[in-house]
C-alpha cells in the first residue's frame, strides 16, 4: 500500500473523481437515486448559501479507497453503469475569450495551426514505430537466449535423462520474467494490464478513463509486454501497441509531460479534449499500424471505434501518422536485421508471403469458408463466455495485488508445463528442412535430422508459430499435434487473457485459429480423393485464424483490412470478408465480443453508435437529470464554492441562468459553465470586488485555462477566506454563452444523435419558453440498452 | 425542343423548383437580396390573408425554362451560388405521426428492418456488379468488331496504298457512334453527361440534384458511356459507374420505379432522405468496387464523399454491398471468359499482377517518387486549369445540344486523326511475342513478326493500353513514341472532359501518368549505370499513374486505397500515399481538383467538412434569413395556400409557433413543418372543419406521406375552393415538435457543425426567449468560403 500516494493522474484527476466529481452516495438504482436526488435537494434549483459540509480527511480515505480499490472499482455484474467515469468534452466552449482568440488569428495563423498537426502527427507515427521497434528487438534477444538456454538444457538431459530438471527449469525462467512484468502492473500501474484496446474504446468514446493516457502508464505497458512474451505465456504484443501510440499521441500533442514536469511551451492551442482526441486517434491508428503494418486498417480502426464525425482532413492526417509508424518501424527493423532499405518488415506480425498464383481459392471453396467462420463464431463465444467467467471469478477474489502477481506466475508455470508436456509425448518428428527456416529446432526423440514438429508451435514465439502454420509445406504437422495444440492452447489463451500483465489477445487468437484452420485444411485434402491439389493448408490456416479472431474481438471492417494487409495480398479479401462477417453474425447470437464484455464489466458509460431502436417512446423529459443546480450570471463566491464542493451536485457543468420571476420558479438559459472553468477562477481569485479595486489585475486569459488543463486542482486545494465569500463573480466571460439544447419533448434517439454527433458532455433540456429543467449526461443516455427481453435499464452505482 | 414535356423528375420536384420553391427574383448579392426580402415582406413576419397572385400559365414557361435552359443553368463564374438546388432532409422529421409508428414497432419490426437493409444492399451489389459486367462485354464486343474492321482495313490499304481511306473509315465509324452516344445524352438525359462524380458527390452531400438518379439517366449514362468508349474518345468506363451504381440504390432502396409507374409495395419504410441516402451511398461504394476492383476503397470513396456521420453497421453494409458487387462482376466475367470460378477479374480495369519480389521498391527511390508527385500534380493542375477554361467556354458559346452533338463528334474524329498519324509516322517496331499478348497487332510499315508499338497504345482500348503499360517488358516502347503519346492524349483526355458524353476521366488520367512514368524510369535507366536492374519501368509508370490520378482528382485517402487494392499488391502502399499526397499539396496550391471545378462552375450549394478557419467573428444573426415566414399551430386554409404559392417565400420549411404577445412580435416556437408536408395535407383536405363533419374520415397516416415522396405535387395542381380557403389546419400533430434550434449568437463554425452533423436543412435561430427570429438553411451556410484573400462571400443567383 506504499504506492497510493503515487497514484496521481497525468492526464485526468482521479483524486477528485472519488471525491468530488461524482461523489452522489452509493445507490442501487435509478428510481431510487432519481428519488434521493430529489429529496436531498428538497425540489429547490439552487443551493445557495449553505455551507461546505466537506470533511477533508474524510475524503481522502474514500478517495484512496476508489483508487486504490480494486475490488470495488469492478461492480460483481455488467447490469451496473459506474458513475466514477467522467466524460471527456468535444464540444469547443466558444466562450468570449475563445472566439476573441479565434478572431485575432489570422489566415496565416490558421496555416501554420494546420501545419503543426502535421507534424505533430508525424512525430506520433515516428515514435510509435520506434517503440514497436523497441519492443520487438528486446523481445526478440530476451526470447533468444531464453530459448537458447532451455534448448541446450534441455538437449543435455535428453542424452542423461532427467528432463524434469529442464521442465523445471523452463517453468521457473518463465515464472520470473512473468513475475517482473506482473509486479510491476499489478503494484504499479494497474490501468497498463490486458491489450488496452478496451481503455482506448473508451477514451475514445468519450469516457475519460483515469491515467490512461500517462506516461508512466506507457513505461509501464512497454515493460510488461516483454515481459509477457519473453516470459512465453499465451499472448501477443500487437495490442498493446495501440494503447502505446495513444500515449505518445497524447503527450506529443500537448507538448509537455505532467509526469516529467516538462512544459515545452509548445502546441498550447492543442490542449483541449477536441484536440487531444483527435491526435489519440491518430496515436491508436499508428500503434495499429506498427502492429500489423495495416496503415488502412488502422485508420478504419481509430474510426470505427473513435470517429463520431468523419473530418477528411483529419482522416488524412491519421493515415499520416500510420504510413510514418509502419516505415519508421520497417526502416529500423531492416537496419536491425542487416538489410538496410528493404522494406518488408512493416508490422510487429509478419504474416509471411502468400503466393497468389498457387493458393488461389475457388468458387465452390466458399461455403467452406462460411462454414470456418461459423466454427471461429462458436469457439469466439466459448472463449468469451470461459473469460466472462473468469473475469468474475477474479473480480470477487483475486483482486489483490500480490495475489495477481502469483496468478500470472502460475499461469506461467503452467503454460511451461503443459508445452513441455505435449511436446514430450508427441512423436511427430519431421525432417529439418535443407534451408534451416526452424529458430529453434528440438531435436528431442527425434531422429538425428529430424525435430519435434510441436515443438515448432510450443517452443517458439507465437509470431513465429502463426508464420509457420501459414507457410510450412504441407504434411509438416501431423492432425492429431495440431488437434492437441489448438485444444491446450485455447485454453491456455482463456485463462491468460485478464491477468494483471500487458498483453494482446490478437496472436493467441490467431494462433488457435491457424491450428484448428490447417486441421481442418488437412482433413479436407484426406476426404476428397484429388484434394492434396486445392485443399492447401496454409490457405485454410489463414482463414481460421481470421475466424477465430473475428469470432472473439468481432471487429468488422477495421479487422476484415487488417487481416489483408498483414497478408500482403488483396486476393483473400473477399474470403476474409465472409469469414469475419460469419463469425461476427454467429458470435453476436451467443455473446458479445471481447472487448464489450470487458467494458461492461467495468461499468463504463460507453455509448453505442445508435440508441436502442425501441427507445422512441422515451423523451428527454424522462432520461434527464432534474433539479439541476444553476447558477447565476453574477454569483456570490460562496455559493460557488459551495456548489462545488457539495457532493450531492455530481456533475461537471452548470447551467448559467437569468432569474425572471420569483425565487423557486425555473429560470432562464443563458450560458452552461464547467466545474474545471469555475476552479480556474477561483484560483485566480477573479472576483468583480478585486477587479475594481485592482486596475492594473490582470485579465484571465485562455492560457490560464489551458495551463491547467487537464489536471485541474481540486476545490479542497483552493483557500477561499470568509471575505471572499461574500465577492461576486462575473461568469458572462467565461461561460459557453450558446449551449446546444433540446426540447422537453425530445425523443431518446434524437437526444442521443445531437449528443453523439457532436461528442457532448451536457446537453441542457429547456421548456418551450426557454428555461432549464434538466441536463442530459452521458450516464442518461448510456443507461438505456437493448436487452435479451427488449429495453433495459442499468442500474447507476458508486463503484 | 419536342422534349421539353418529358423534363419531368424521377426523384425530385425540379417543376416546382423553378417556380414556386426558389422563385425569388434574380439577385445579385445577398447584400441586396436581404434588403429585397425585408422589403416584400414588409418587415411583418407573417403574410396572411393575401390572395394567390400566381399566374400558372407563366409559371409553366419559367418552368421550362429553367429546366430546359441549360444556358441559363451555368452561371458564367464560380463565385455565385445558384438558388436553384434544394436540399435533402437528413434529419427524421419526428413528428406524431413518426413517434406512433415506431412506438407501435416491437423488438422483432426493427430487426426484420435491418435484416430488409442487408437484403438491399446485397441486392445494389448485385445489380451494380451485373451492369458492369454488361457495360465490360458490350463494350469488348463491339470494340472488338470495330477494331477488327479498321485492322483489316487498314492491312489492305497498306499493301495497295492509300491509307487516307482508312482513316477516313475509322474516323467516320467513331464519329458516328460517338454521335449516338451524345445525343441520347445532350437531347434525352444532359444529367447523364460526364462521369457522374461531381453530381453524387453532391447528392451525398445533401444537395438535391435533379433527376440524378432517375432510371432513365442510368439507361442513358449505361449506353452513353458504351459508345463513347466505343467510339475511341480518351475516356474511362469506370467513373460512370459510381453514378450507375447510385441510381441502381436509389431505385431499389424504394422499392418502386416512378418511370415505370410500378410500385413493388416493397421497403416502403426506406421512403425518405435519411434511408436512401445511405442507400445510395451503398450504391456508390459497389459502382467504385464494381470499376476498380476495390471494396475497400469503395467503402472509402463514400465516407470521405458522403458520411457526415459514421456508423459502424451502415459503414458494414456499404462494405457488403461493394463486396458483392466486385463479386458479382469476377463471377459473370469468369463465365463469360470461359473460365468459371477463376476469381481473377474484380474490376472493369485490372492493372495486372506486379511481382513483388521482380518489382520490389527500395528507399533511395523515395524521393524520385515524391518527385513524380510533384510533377503529377503540376500536370494535373495544367489540365485542371485548361479544362476550367473550356468549360468556360462551352457554358458561353456551347450549349445548344446540337452543338454539343457536333462537338462531340469533332473530338471522336480528331481524336482518330490525331491516333492515326502518331501511328503512321511512328517507326517504333517491336517483335511480336510468341504468347501472342497483343490484341490487334497492327504491322503497318513494320517488318513481318513485328509490329507497331504505338498502335499498342492508340490502337487500343484506354484500359488494355494502361495494363500494356504496366506490364510489358522494358524495351517495348521507345521514349518518344511514349513522350509523343502523353503530349496528345494529355490535350485529347483534357479536351474530351466536359462533352456532352457519359465518360470518366480516371482512366485517361492513369494512362496519361503511366505513359510519362513509364518514361521517366526509362530515363532513370539511362542515366545510371546499373540502372536496369532497379529501375523497372512498370514500377514507374504504375506511380506516375497514380501522381497523374492525384493530381487531377485530387482524392485522398480513398484513391490510395484504390490504387493499392487494383494492384492487388500492399507493397506499394506507402510509395503511392506519398505520391498522392505529394501531387495533392502541390496542385492544390494552384487549383482545385477537377470535380470541385465542376461543383463550382455549377454553383452548387456544397458544404465542405468544416466552416472556413476564420469565420469566428459571425454568428448566427449575421448568417440567417430573416424575417422568416412562420404559421400559427392551427392556421387559415387561405393562409397556407398563399404561403406556399408566394414566390418570395423560397424555404421549404416553416416554423411553426404560437403567438404570446402583439401580432408584430416575434412568436413562440413550437414546431417546424415542411412544405411537402403541407402539400400532402392540402391534397387530403385535413382541415378541422371536415375532420368534425366527416366522423368517419380516415385518419392520415405516414402512409400517405411516403406514398407522395419524393415527388410532391406542385401548389398549383392543388385546388382549394374559396369555401375551403377559410377553413382552419391543425398542424400539431404533423409538424416537427423539436426542430433543433441555435441562440442568435452562436458563431458561424458552430452553426456549421451542428448543421453538418446532423445533415439539417433548416435550423431554426431563436432568441433568448424561444422565439423564432431567422433561418439558416444550407445557402446561408456554403455562401461562405475561404478565398485567396480570406473569407469570401459568394453571391447567391437565381440560375
Amino acid at each position: 500500500m506504499a504506492n497510493i500516494t503515487k497514484k496521481v493522474s497525468w492526464s485526468s484527476r482521479p483524486d477528485e473523481s472519488g471525491a468530488i466529481g461524482e461523489g452522489t452516495p452509493l445507490l442501487n438504482g435509478s428510481e431510487q437515486q432519481r428519488h434521493g436526488r430529489q429529496t436531498s435537494e428538497g425540489g429547490s434549483l439552487f443551493q445557495i448559501g449553505r455551507l461546505s459540509t466537506v470533511d477533508l480527511e474524510e475524503e481522502i480515505v474514500s478517495d484512496e479507497d476508489s483508487v486504490r480499490g480494486r475490488p470495488k472499482e469492478i461492480p460483481h455484474n455488467e447490469k451496473l453503469l459506474s458513475l466514477k467515469f467522467e466524460s471527456l468534452d468535444y464540444d469547443n466552449i466558444e466562450n468570449q475569450l475563445f472566439l476573441e482568440e479565434e478572431r485575432r488569428m489570422s489566415h496565416m495563423s490558421f496555416r501554420c495551426l494546420e501545419i503543426s498537426r502535421w507534424v505533430v502527427c508525424g512525430l506520433i507515427g515516428f515514435l510509435t514505430g520506434l517503440i514497436a521497434c523497441f519492443i520487438d528487438i528486446v523481445v526478440e534477444q530476451l526470447a533468444g537466449i531464453k530459448y537458447q538456454v532451455v534448448k541446450e538444457n534441455i538437449e543435455k538431459f535428453t542424452e542423461v535423462g532427467g528432463l524434469s530438471i529442464s521442465l523445471l527449469l523452463w517453468a521457473a525462467l518463465n515464472s520470473a520474467i512473468v513475475m517482473l512484468g506482473a509486479i510491476i502492473v499489478a503494484f504499479f500501474e494497474p490501468i497498463a494490464a490486458g491489450s488496452g484496446i478496451p481503455q482506448i474504446k473508451c477514451y475514445l468514446n468519450g469516457v475519460k478513463i483515469p491515467r490512461v493516457v500517462r506516461l508512466k502508464t506507457l513505461v509501464v505497458k512497454v515493460c510488461g509486454v516483454i515481459c509477457s512474451v519473453v516470459g512465453g505465456l499465451a499472448v501477443g504484443k500487437e495490442g498493446p501497441m495501440i494503447h502505446s501510440g495513444a500515449v505518445v499521441a497524447a503527450g506529443v500533442s500537448q507538448g509537455r509531460s505532467t509526469s516529467l514536469k516538462r512544459d515545452f511551451k509548445i502546441f498550447e492551442y492543442f490542449r483541449r479534449d477536441t484536440e487531444k482526441r483527435d491526435f489519440v486517434s491518430a496515436g491508436a491508428a499508428a500503434g495499429v499500424s506498427a502492429a500489423f503494418g495495416a496503415p488502412v486498417g488502422g485508420v478504419l480502426f481509430s474510426l470505427e471505434e473513435g470517429a463520431s464525425f468523419w473530418n477528411q482532413m483529419l482522416t488524412w492526417r491519421i493515415f499520416f501518422a500510420s504510413m510514418i509508424s509502419t516505415f519508421t518501424l520497417n526502416f529500423f527493423l531492416s537496419i536491425y536485421h542487416n538489410n538496410p532499405g528493404d522494406l518488408s518488415n512493416p508490422g510487429l506480425i509478419n504474416f509471411g508471403r502468400f503466393q497468389t498464383d498457387s493458393e488461389a481459392y475457388y468458387l465452390y471453396e466458399i461455403p467452406l469458408f462460411i462454414a470456418m467462420g461459423a466454427i471461429g463464431g462458436l469457439l469466439g463465444a466459448l472463449f468469451n463466455i470461459l473469460n466472462y467467467w473468469l473475469t468474475i471469478f477474479r473480480i470477487r477474489y483475486v483482486h489483490r495485488p500480490c495475489l495477481q502477481v502469483m496468478e500470472a506466475m502460475l499461469v506461467a508455470a503452467v503454460t511451461a508445463t503443459v508445452s513441455f508436456t505435449m511436446i514430450y509425448f508427441s512423436n511427430d518428428c519431421q525432417p529439418l528442412s535443407p534451408d534451416n527456416t526452424e529458430e529453434y529446432p528440438l531435436q528431442l526423440f527425434c531422429a538425428d535430422g529430424e525435430y519435434n514438429a510441436m515443438a515448432t508451435a510450443f517452443f517458439n514465439t507465437p509470431e513465429r508459430s502463426v508464420r509457420s502454420l501459414f507457410h510450412n509445406q504441407p504434411g509438416s504437422y501431423n492432425p492429431l499435434t495440431l488437434g492437441l495444440f489448438t485444444l491446450t492452447y485455447f485454453f491456455l489463451a482463456c485463462w491468460t487473457y485478464g491477468l494483471a500483465v500487458s498483453a494482446g489477445v490478437f496472436i493467441p487468437s490467431l494462433l488457435i485459429g491457424a491450428a484448428w484452420g490447417r486441421l481442418f485444411g488437412i482433413l479436407l485434402a484426406a476426404i476428397t480423393t484429388t484434394g492434396s491439389i486445392w485443399a492447401v493448408p496454409g490457405k485454410y490456416a489463414l482463414i481460421g485464424a481470421a475466424a477465430q479472431l473475428g469470432g472473439i474481438v468481432r471487429m468488422t471492417l477495421s479487422l476484415t483490412v487488417i487481416v489483408v494487409e498483414a497478408t500482403g495480398n488483396v486476393t483473400y479479401g473477399l474470403p476474409i470478408m465472409l469469414v469475419l462477417m460469419t463469425a461476427k453474425i454467429v458470435g453476436d447470437y451467443f455473446v458479445e465480443g471481447l472487448y464489450d464484455i470487458h467494458i461492461k464489466l467495468q461499468s463504463v458509460p460507453f455509448l453505442h453508435w445508435e440508441a436502442p431502436a425501441t427507445s422512441h417512446w422515451l423523451t428527454a423529459r424522462e432520461v434527464m437529470s432534474s433539479p439541476v443546480t444553476c447558477l447565476n450570471r453574477i454569483e456570490k463566491v460562496g455559493t460557488i464554492v459551495d456548489t462545488l464542493s457539495n457532493t450531492s451536485t455530481n456533475h461537471n457543468g452548470f447551467p448559467v441562468v437569468v432569474q425572471v420571476s420569483g425565487i423557486d420558479e425555473p429560470a432562464r438559459l443563458c450560458g452552461l459553465i464547467l466545474r474545471s472553468q469555475l476552479i480556474v477562477l477561483l484560483k485566480h481569485k477573479v472576483f468583480v470586488e478585486l477587479a475594481r479595486s485592482r486596475l492594473t489585475h490582470r485579465k484571465l486569459q485562455l492560457k490560464d485555462f489551458r495551463d491547467a488543463y487537464p489536471r485541474f486542482p481540486p476545490i479542497q486545494s483552493i483557500h477561499v477566506s470568509q471575505d471572499e465569500r461574500e465577492c461576486m463573480m462575473d461568469l458572462t466571460e467565461f461561460m459557453n454563452p450558446t449551449p446546444y439544447t433540446v426540447p422537453q419533448e425530445t425523443s431518446l434517439p434524437r437526444v442521443f444523435k445531437l449528443f453523439r454527433a457532436l461528442g457532448l458532455r451536457h446537453l441542457v433540456v429547456v421548456d418551450d419558453e426557454n428555461n432549464v429543467i434538466g441536463l442530459v449526461t452521458r450516464k442518461d443516455l448510456a443507461r438505456y440498452h437493448m436487452g435479451k427481453h427488449g429495453l433495459e435499464e442499468l442500474q447507476l452505482a458508486q463503484t
